[in-house]
């Protein structure tokens, strides 16, 4: 456990996942840098910008073991960033290997370069993690919409007893914007360039080589090369950090309906439980959704920290004061959180309680008034919709007042008789007959699901 | 003027243009939830769920003027809604031409339907013209960055003089981000689907005519297809505003490097200005930025609109409480909001004052020691780098005490003098010289921004 | 009601208050600024800055219903604050009647005087109106906390049931974090002063005059004097922002709790109903809770504004670019959503129906469960805490797995009934004798709202 | 360094104190929630509730140290929170020592009244140090507004020259928000509460022994004694973050200007510097403003976190789900933040190098144009201000195109002459003469600093 380079060692491991924690260590960002620098130094050897001697022992020195976090965190404290210190003991190694090639450390190059295309470096590597707990948690809720296509439930709106519906759509929708969260993330992470400009955004200490240098970088990296340094444009970052906070209110929405589907007096779903999971200290008989907790916290924290990103867009000139300063730890603080929650629901999808018969005993509940839109409808087609809907609406607010099935108040109707028929009305009551277009719906997010997983060779 | 549906007749002639203004008015609102009824009534008749001869009268009564938008508003509060009275209106106006007809008002769909496919109608009109405004405003950027190519000005990174850039790279970097703006843009516009699902999201009304009718309903509006409904799945929302919130960044990027340069003491490019336009009510000599304003006041204001859209992201179960009300307003506030900014930004550029000789006198400022990194660049080939940035260090801070130029100071040292030569000297100190690949970055961006034209046919 | 001056006509009327509608409409804002400039020339005329035989005209034309909205608003959109343009007006209007006096308008004052004073005077009438609000809402919670001090309910915490507490402790809880909001409120209400400083926040134009001028003024318009101008210090604001984004936190929690309650299986609580309200377009059963919604929504949006406003604090040097203008749309946006839910929030707590004798039976839910802790105590005081933690949860699994009442199984062992006594066990699963100082609390929340009450002399 | 418990060693040490990192580490977490349980036993004995042998055992055991804090770490990631684990290792620990104690741990009291009561704790320690400092920061403005009251610079609105201010009001302005903003603090302070309600918020498993171990636990832990508990009423959360995001505010604002002043343009005010510190990597003549960088990078991060805080005070019930684990990090994080930018403040404005020259030089930068509102006035006292604002802003605009002094153009115009005299017309050049109530203001900021101060003991 202690291995894991948790910031918070005492939360964290409740709202992150080791390997996203490991993606953003203080370890991580330096070799994130490092590796910028080992891939500038071979890039203009094989260029011509530098000369080919001096690249062994540059990437040599590039291991991030090799330094004191905590000595280059109180330098870059005075410096103001952290490549700036880093590429000061960089240099200092490379020349207790080879004084002649530690001249060429960070040739051409700003602080900026190497803390971006790090980042970017770090992002990538951690979008591909995060999209394969998406993966399972898709393909987890690909088995709930299809398992589940024929176990009715109440759909409600506004927190209200509305229609029936199956609990398989429930979860097809969930997985229908799932899909998007992954295309959106997909498209985030295409954009996430190479960082190379220089001090001024020209690549002017490079002379003519410069666009030469830059392709064999990004060629070097396995980064997308851009039109042009984006020191100061930083809708590559917001558009990630939007994806993330996106995907955060798909993973709450998940959340939300999970924890409201766990209460006592609902108990249509549950979240998986185990030895020391969710107990509660006072109370024996209590289980706590611990990971719809996570969902709901993530939610709520990844919307502000993703306008807090976009609020620091605004960065001035070649290179911005403070706007750049603001995304140092808030994007990883993003990043993190979400890989926690995903891991959370892709875990809780998994493992979670579906309770069919209670999902049904539930539809009962409103003694048939939730399938009066189906006898409107129904009267509607012989009647006229408006003058059904107030047939069925007084009909309903006796059923209420008197505690009494809606279909025995309708029965007593012999208008509503003459229309429908008693069996006819007895047909319109079974809650599995009226589900409509689910099963399409579950076969289309199906479908749609197949061609991702087929497109990603899965 | 007046016939403007300004929310803010005070306020909103700054913030917003008069063609955002129309698209979320009121009555645009209206009609936008009344064009969804009368396709819905085109596509049920097609389908043959509803007669075809109910479409003429449902389709008269589909016009926005004829209804009281104050009386709906009082209904609507009550309602929760503005669907509920709206349809409840329509019908009685339908069924004063054919009482037959108003049967088949709505028929099958739920509030949420026309409500969110009508905001769907409005947005897609809104971002065509949102994005004719931003290709004004890229064709502006693309003649600046062309026309200032050569234009040699002081690049500058954490407000502070860096190094030599051109005011056209600068140029070029906005045009670069603009460029990926229009294309998340474009991304959100598409995934703007149709919503129908009816009551729960089933279509169940329909029986099985549900997805035949979606389908006919979806070409009807020229409105993508979802594979299901999305009442509850926000992410399509939370991307369009997250795309205007990334766009927003970009101008407020452009609004502080204009505002900066137009300050007194930089001088470099200034705002149009005209009669009645920035002035002060008290300084006779003051010229307010008032594009500047707006920019920077969207990108302030567009970020928190976003954290509120993300966070009511999460709604419950098939159709949420709040969640869903919180988009009603917010969205069109930032939708307008960034069309003001794109109006302003559009018209500054247009318009831009670009003062070169400042731009070359502000090069001058440091004495020389803007082009510090050049010498040391040039003599670290020998000395090396550190060594090199140590004597250019030293020599830059007896520059600055003794106010002297750097170059002359460089000039007295004979080790210097040997390695560059008095010649080579001088031409280091030549800004011209020593901005690298600019040229080359305003080219790429140039041309990405040619193919950007040539695919919307313009 | 087309005499109410909603931005929105057909969203407001749900979302805001006639009276919030009203103080913060095109026409309130010019009056404020009217009354600042009526105020002015008397304070000055007082202090002898200005000719007597001014006042008169100036005072006449400081009418907002003299002068054309929409024309000001377009003259604003070039000058870049609506000030401008008035006082443009102002002079004219006053030069019509009297020409020596409209040498005297708006001396020695700036833009942002007028504004920002006109504002001060816009928000704390409105906090006047507000509080009042609130004061019906606590006196609707002490009425509740009272009338329902021995209404026993479920205590749920993380979504699931806990222990026995009553309705009346929780309308108390309500009351006590509503008290707080409204010292917080009048607190901000107290730092909003009058703005004066001219152009620059030194009142140069007053010579000698400026503090004397600057009391008077603030006695004319009985608003605190600051120390000194705060044109770019705007804690004021973000103070006042802040107060109301916690409200519309309190207001929301009242609003989800009472939306939980309001759920077809809990069914505890419910928002009054009438015609025409909450009604469903369909489902003609449904009864959607109307002010839930906007008490939920309002909590989603506030907060996000307020962080737009804590980002626009930062003002530049005397008087800020963009900061300031974020302000004006926004804060009035802020404080109409939460005027809206307070007036919701005391209408449902008005008439908020209260089905106590669902709330027992919720209790029995869990087959005595949820008094799982009261028996672990009793017992902890024999056996120790942990001992009876590990017995209890043992018997509370078999509950659950056998579905058996906890009592019963309890009964069936002997060192329990041993250390209990059959009846003890019996007292043990009575929840009243289980709310420990609920009624305490009580007590201590009533207590606390009557000081309020009498501090405010009702 | 390696002492310091900073969650992230290399970026920490720029944006926070040590103090801070030490305030909220694992370790101070753990011993915050200690405190609270030794504290609890002390009470409950002292009432009687729980032997008082089993006092020292517990107390004993409340020392963080003695905690292995990863592997509560994991535990807690099972559980949900951080109590529930810890008062299992502490009862174990207990026990070891004395197996009867181990029964009272803990006794009668809930996860959240640890959690929160130790938070508490932690906050009302920090809130004392940030405190100190922003002493020492009131200090250093009070000294400065002292200093430079007769230090004439450029007031600039609109980041434009506006008129002749001082130095020191500009000091002034900035403590006089300081002062507010430290009002706040206090407020917000007084309201952090103790936590005491068990796990229903009713004290049931005290019987009626409640409200006296609660009171005595309060005096124990020198807390306030709420009127009852606020495990869902997060308002004290969300002022104290509010108040932060404030002070973050005011801080940014100072950072924004003092980085302004610092620009090579204007040279007005400088960062301190020192070996280390804001050097760049590459250009040796660059000084980084590494302080404001901190607090403009602060000022954009604090009001999203401050949002998101507002978002996660919609809590359920008696103990919310999401919601309150929202806080958990957010919270410190905040804090964390603004106690580093206040730290930054302090060494900047201690430091800071003002070259009241260039301030002096600035001012002639317009050719007398920023004293235009000067002639105005003193024109329009004889021919109206109307008039003369038409007369100079004539000359201003000549002055401008042909780049002379506004005041050459002035004498040439014998009509102002007539009204001036030439001497008149040069006394209203001098900027020092038009400084207005700039000391008076100074006066009135320097008295109410000295209030405070006072009240503080200092």
């Amino acid at each position: 456990m202690s291995g894991i380079p948790y910031a918070d060692p005492l939360l964290d491991p409740l709202f992150t996942t080791p390997d996203a924690a490991d993606a953003f260590s203080p370890r991580a960002r330096l070799q994130g840098m490092l590796d910028f620098e080992a891939a500038l130094a071979r890039a203009e050897a094989a260029v011509g910008v530098i000369p080919s001697g001096a690249v062994a022992a540059i990437a040599a020195a590039c291991d991030a073991t090799l330094y004191d976090v905590a000595a280059l965190g109180a330098e870059a404290a005075l410096a103001g960033n952290t490549a700036i210190p880093l590429v000061k003991h960089l240099t200092r190694k490379v020349a207790d290997a080879d004084a002649e090639a530690a001249r060429f450390v960070h040739w051409g190059a700003t602080s900026q370069d190497a803390m971006d295309s790090g980042l970017v470096l770090q992002l990538r590597g951690f979008i591909d993690g995060l999209d394969a707990t998406l993966a399972t948690l898709a393909a987890g809720l690909a088995v709930l919409a299809d398992r589940h296509r024929a176990t009715p439930m109440v759909a409600r709106t506004w927190l209200q007893h509305a229609l029936p519906t199956t609990f398989g759509l429930k979860a097809a929708v969930w997985l229908d914007s799932l899909g998007r969260d992954r295309q959106r993330l997909a498209a985030a992470r295409a954009r996430l360039a190479l960082q190379f400009g220089g001090a001024a955004g020209t690549l002017a200490a490079l002379g003519d080589s410069g666009p030469a240098v830059a392709e064999a970088l990004a060629v070097a990296l396995s980064l997308p090369l851009p039109a042009l340094p984006w020191h100061a444009s930083r809708d590559r970052v917001t558009e990630l950090a939007a994806a993330l906070g996106i995907l955060a209110g798909t993973l709450g929405t998940i959340g939300r309906d999970v924890s409201l589907m766990m209460q006592m007096e609902v108990g249509e779903a549950f979240e998986p439980s185990g030895p020391g999971r969710g107990g509660s200290s006072t109370m024996p008989h209590k289980r706590n959704p611990v990971s719809c907790a996570v969902l709901l916290s993530t939610a709520l924290r990844a919307p502000a920290l993703v306008g807090g990103l976009l609020a620091a867009q605004v960065q001035e000139h070649e290179r911005g004061l403070g706007g750049w300063h603001a995304e140092w730890q808030a994007l990883p603080d993003l990043a993190r959180l979400v890989a926690g929650a995903a891991h959370h629901a892709a875990a809780m999808i998994d493992g979670l309680t579906v309770d069919a018969e209670r999902m049904r005993a539930n539809l009962e509940l409103t003694r048939g008034l939730i399938l009066a839109e189906a006898v409107t409808m129904a009267l509607g087609e012989t009647m006229g919709r408006l003058a059904a809907h107030a047939r069925v609406a007084e009909a309903s607010r006796r059923a209420i007042a008197d505690q009494r099935p809606l279909r025995d108040l309708l029965a007593e109707d012999a208008e509503i008789v003459a229309a429908l028929g008693l069996d006819g009305l007895d047909r319109l009551f079974d809650p599995l007959r009226y589900t409509g277009s689910a099963a399409h719906f579950i076969d289309r997010a199906l479908a749609d699901h197949a061609v991702m997983e087929r497109a990603h060779g899965r």
